[in-house]
């Protein structure tokens, strides 16, 4: 048995919102350890992906996208701009919109990093079979989902409009 | 089909790492909006519940059982203690060592906080059976006692002595 393990109340164990925080915790750790030197991309490397896929998104939608409040993205945006992997312009049908993209620079960082990231989710899903990785993944994607519809609904996200 | 799921990567939403984070951001905000009122301790209610089952616990046993480094959990500990949950006493054995304690005030507000706390439990798991949630407690917790015993073989909490 893990001395941690024995450490934490049988009521922490078994509360989903704990392990998720747990696990979040501990393996942003491991994962920053790997991606050493690549700034600050690594801590946002989901956002740069939506971001890849969806070149010209504005920034409110990537806000919904993340869970973010617009009020928390920009400073990380500006963040990722100044280090040179995006650039904001303003929407040609709405001024008031900026449009993200990723800078040439963006997309070697995305393309140079991918095979630790591979590598890291590797080492997560270590411990669990094939079979169980789907099943892990499925069941987190159906709670996920209802996070986010429920987010939407409460009307949470209304001032990122 | 959600409007968020489409503007996500396929390659994201097979990532272990990237739901966790997800969930956890979704969650959090769900979770401040039902414990309004009661400070900073929601936030931490992980960190409380662990101290209120070992009482006397030095710091750095803390830091590992919530995967934090001895620098990070510090200051989360005064502010905890300046709202008055909690007390530090030094260790009768090791005088170096700084023994955590729920004040009785803390002890009262972890047991008003506990309906909201169950609430919100409730409201994550909603959309699986009880089956599927004890399935992904269980997967859950082979993964996070996977990433936490690494941390121990790694010497990445070396410095919580």
């Amino acid at each position: 048995m893990n001395e941690k393990v024995q450490f934490e109340p049988e009521a922490l164990a078994n509360m989903l919102s704990y392990q998720v925080r747990l696990i979040q915790i501990a393996a942003y750790k491991n994962f920053e350890s790997r991606t050493k030197g690549f700034g600050t991309a690594p801590r946002y490397i989901g956002l740069l992906r939506i971001i890849e896929s969806n070149p010209g998104t504005n920034q409110s939608q990537l806000a919904k996208a993340v869970c973010l409040d617009r009020s928390s993205l920009v400073p990380i945006l500006d963040t990722l701009t100044k280090e040179g992997l995006l650039e904001r312009r303003p929407s040609k049908k709405d001024k008031r919109l900026r449009c993200v993209f990723l800078t040439p620079q963006g997309a070697d960082l995305l393309s140079k990093i991918q095979s630790r990231v591979e590598e890291h989710e590797k080492y997560l899903v270590e411990p669990l079979s094939q079979a169980e990785q789907e099943t892990l993944l499925r069941l987190l994607r159906r709670v996920s989902d209802h996070v986010r519809s429920e987010d939407i609904d409460s009307g949470a996200l209304d001032n990122v409009a």
